[in-house]
């Protein structure tokens, strides 16, 4: 059975019980989260999200220049007015290089991507404090608070380490 | 007080009964769910997720171009054979084109950004279709299942629209 199959039937148990039909557009928080792809976090349960509440951008690595559309978008149309960066502990970003992945793929695929930056970093913090200051830099994004944490998926906990309040 | 500080506060309730941290890098079922950035559509708890089953890409609109990046490194890197794509009822892409919000920024904001693809679109369920088509097409990702999807905000229910199996 494919996954999807099983997204359906999970999906059945959920309509069972909603109640939250009435929910409006624009995030009632006024907040977008930029997060990492991983599977192991989950950022409605980790930060105490409920449906309606801010906008979830995530991608891999959870990095700021590849959310700017997004980020945009929820800032010009959508009235978020507060960003919150989240990358992790033990992250796959931090296990590759630009080269490498460009190797395996002319490898495998027999496709050149140097036209794609991948993003990996070799500094988990770091790689927080640089996503901070690409939107904190950026002409098009609003100067609202911004606040970047690494999530444990050890223990799930967010740590702070970056902040512009 | 900041969202970011009541983010805390929720994720220390997290922490305290937090019992996954044993979980392996690569996604348990080997699934990609490229989604929108709504705040009302949690896919978590749409689709049954728990912590360590699958990547979650998260943008404006949901759109599969902009997830490419990362699409490419779960399956390159993390193993993932499957792709899920969930657009939603109400989306906030289907309430402006991209001379709107370039208007709006060059007057808002004083920026010029007819360099960024906002990628908005005015048919709910051809957007799906379009996404799915663009990742098939595409010779850096593997010719895995993609199963699209619309959510509907008011009911909770995820409606097949596509279908690549």
């Amino acid at each position: 059975m494919s996954v999807a199959k099983e997204f359906e039937a999970a999906n059945a148990n959920y309509v069972a019980s909603f109640t939250k039909g009435d929910l409006q557009l624009p995030p009632q928080r006024k907040v977008a989260v930029v997060a990492c792809m991983d599977a192991r976090l989950d950022p409605a349960r980790a930060l105490g999200l409920e449906e309606g509440d801010a906008h979830v951008i995530r991608n891999a690595g959870g990095r700021a220049s590849d959310a700017l559309r997004s980020v945009i978008i929820s800032q010009q149309l959508l009235g978020t007015r507060e960003i919150v960066i989240v990358h992790h502990t033990n992250c796959g970003m931090l296990t590759f290089t630009e080269d490498v992945i460009r190797d395996k793929i002319r490898t495998d695929l027999h496709q050149n991507t140097d036209h794609i930056a991948f993003l990996p970093f070799r500094d988990l913090k770091q790689s927080v404090r640089d996503d901070i200051q690409i939107l904190k830099d950026s002409p098009l994004v609003l100067d609202v608070p911004i606040t970047g944490y690494v999530y444990e998926v050890e223990t799930g906990k967010i740590v702070q380490v970056g902040e512009n309040q």
